[in-house]
């Protein structure tokens, strides 16, 4: 027996001993559905938004369904979007990316030229930097979806940056890029020019096929690892520059106000971070005891997921769980604890480590170091809090 | 200047030397799409099927428009699908799965008892036997979605099959298994057991979501590297036998006709095989000459892709192509190849070559073996004849 999972028997259950509708007849032709989308059992696995979040839907955040995918890849249309200014309406045939400041040759791309230069493919994932930041003062939002759903994981087609760069030609004293979007919000940030040369993507596909309109149809930039702000949707224009802008969205916001009234800035890389995403408040346990699955998602902005714990009495104990699937860097790792529930309550918490030997920490262990006044980059340890009816609940242990 | 791409300057250019609607005012919230669709100017991103295919829409087939994609990821709604009586409409709630026969105790499982057994996760290609099978008599179909689209790459989410045989029990006697869905075709087929122990998932996710109703939903077989009439859909029933069925889908199909009217069977494995994407009839060359950026798709029933080789030439000399991104085993792999187009006339082709060592064969050298009756296996290499003007069409060459 592995596993030895329940089981029913086929003696009086009419779905065995009886022919149903779907087998006598034939179901619908798909002709109609050129684009499939997801059956209509499925209709409670999309994005939802938390309305008091922001003041207006015109700047808003929508969240991933984690609680109720499986596996690593986010599909498209349920993954993590947030914009400044809406999602704005650009044609590719009206698209324009310019590249201007400390370069030989200032250079406009349309969408045709970026489609002529060599690309690369990756899987990366996307966190916004505030995703977990309503947890900074204590269990806020009872859902995995609310809690950790700022992020997704998609397979990014895309021009190097740097070779669009290395095209236009940089000066020696260019250190830094600017880069803005096409939407009036513009989101403008600025980023060191080494990262831009180690990784960053101009991407016009994700999971093969072309962006959605709110991921930032048709170009955004990827930015691997780094706090999703960065993450230019609609891509404009990218300046080379002696040194940062200290735009609105790198001063007032995305920075990390510390305890002691000082603000950490620069602060893009993701650190090692994971979540239970099934049981979860979203996602009870209805099959009472005995084989029991607990899954979740880790990530890192520094590389790989080397190992994830699992404790099931609020980190009193910790079990190795099984990573299932690819580890790539700067993606999603998706882990399993195949275990047996007696039914008893379990304070359910997991605990990333990456390549680089770091281990996430708990949310007390941050506390301490950057007070409660941060916003943003809140990678804590998570608790679930199970009762014997299987239901969860979002709650802080000491 | 690396690839030496064209690019446009901003002097007269209104997209650049003008605010834009989009940059003055806002977008629309996207508050009203949960579950998010692709934006209009990608509408021609769809399926599509060939209508004298096929007597009836209620056994059809959709194609991948795999002409319009990159990467390696096929996203659901896009996916390539066959049925053969429709596509049935199953709740999680009415699904059971039986196996049954030489086991020691016959088991039926709920949804949710499929839910509670270890998972795995692994991208795998799915072809349909006939994939490309319109080609054996000459180059009939004018577009790689309709010659090379019975495919997609998904990642998978599910439970080995061996673990539920495991649970019921395989007696000595078993050999084979007897696998077929509850649609009204049943689609029933038979898998040696040796298969079914190695790598077949029961899977209920695709790129992380469930799957469309269209791809089997909730529960499918996947049977890594095999043909993709053994992928069962709405999964219903596996039976353990001491030989194989020989069933309809594995006697009048699914099997090849040789020249001599002998046929082949068994024939579930997917040879090596490749395909160029774009430019293609369905993708033009727009741009005229200069860079131009060939790719296309390479796959492999028996393991991962080891190199991809490039002609323009139709054959007669041949350039080892890029390979993008990861290469996974029985799963897509792109591939580039970065050129200069001096605008003369092109015979395009692509030559896989998998892990094992085979290399993908021509459609004559494929004849001259298996003769002109087949429909199915055909996995010969494809040619685009590219013209001065950039368009493409399918031909043959000698």
């Amino acid at each position: 027996m592995v596993g030895g999972a329940a089981h029913a028997g086929a003696a009086g259950d009419p779905l065995i001993t009886q022919v149903q509708d779907w087998a006598s007849g034939h179901g619908d032709g798909v002709d109609a559905t050129p684009y499939g989308l997801p059956v209509k059992y499925e209709s409670d696995v999309i994005r939802r938004n938390v309305d008091w979040l922001t003041a207006d839907t015109i700047s808003s955040i929508n969240f991933t369904p984690i609680h109720a995918l499986d596996g690593t890849i986010t599909p498209q249309g349920c993954a993590f979007e947030r914009h400044h200014s809406g999602a704005i309406d650009l044609s590719k045939q009206d698209y324009r990316l310019m590249i201007n400041g400390l370069v030989d040759q200032p250079l406009v791309f349309t969408y045709e030229d970026l489609e002529r230069f060599p690309r690369e493919n990756h899987v990366y994932f996307c966190e916004c930097a505030a995703n977990t930041g309503m947890e900074w003062a204590g269990a806020q939002l009872n859902g995995a979806q609310f809690t950790h759903g700022m992020i997704h994981n998609m397979e990014y087609t895309g021009v190097p940056l740097r070779t669009l760069l290395q095209e236009a030609g940089i000066q020696a004293a260019g250190k830094w890029v600017y880069v803005e979007g096409a939407d009036a919000s513009s989101n403008g940030r600025s980023i060191p020019l080494e990262k831009v040369l180690d990784d960053c993507l101009v991407a016009f596909k994700a999971n093969g096929e072309a962006l959605r309109r709110e991921h930032g149809y048709p170009v955004r930039l990827v930015v691997p690892g780094w706090e999703g702000n960065l993450w230019i949707k609609w891509l404009r224009r990218i300046e080379v520059m002696d040194g940062p802008v200290e735009a609105k969205e790198e001063t007032s916001k995305y920075t990390d106000l510390l305890g002691d009234g000082t603000a950490r800035k620069w602060t893009w890389e993701m650190d090692a971070k994971s979540v239970i995403t099934s049981p979860s408040p979203q996602s009870p346990i209805r099959h009472g005891t005995g084989p029991l699955v607990i899954t979740g998602l880790a990530w890192s902005g520094r590389g790989a997921i080397t190992q994830v714990d699992v404790s099931v009495d609020g980190g009193a104990n910790w079990v190795a769980a099984r990573l299932a699937g690819h580890q790539h860097d700067k993606a999603l790792t998706r882990f399993y604890l195949d275990t047996d529930w007696d039914g008893r309550e379990m304070l359910l918490q997991a605990r990333a480590r990456d390549a680089t030997g770091y281990v996430q920490p708990t949310k007390n262990a941050l506390r301490e170091v950057r007070g409660m006044n941060s916003v943003y980059h809140n990678n804590g340890i998570q608790t679930w809090l199970v009762t014997p009816n299987g239901e969860a609940e979002n709650v802080e242990v000491s």
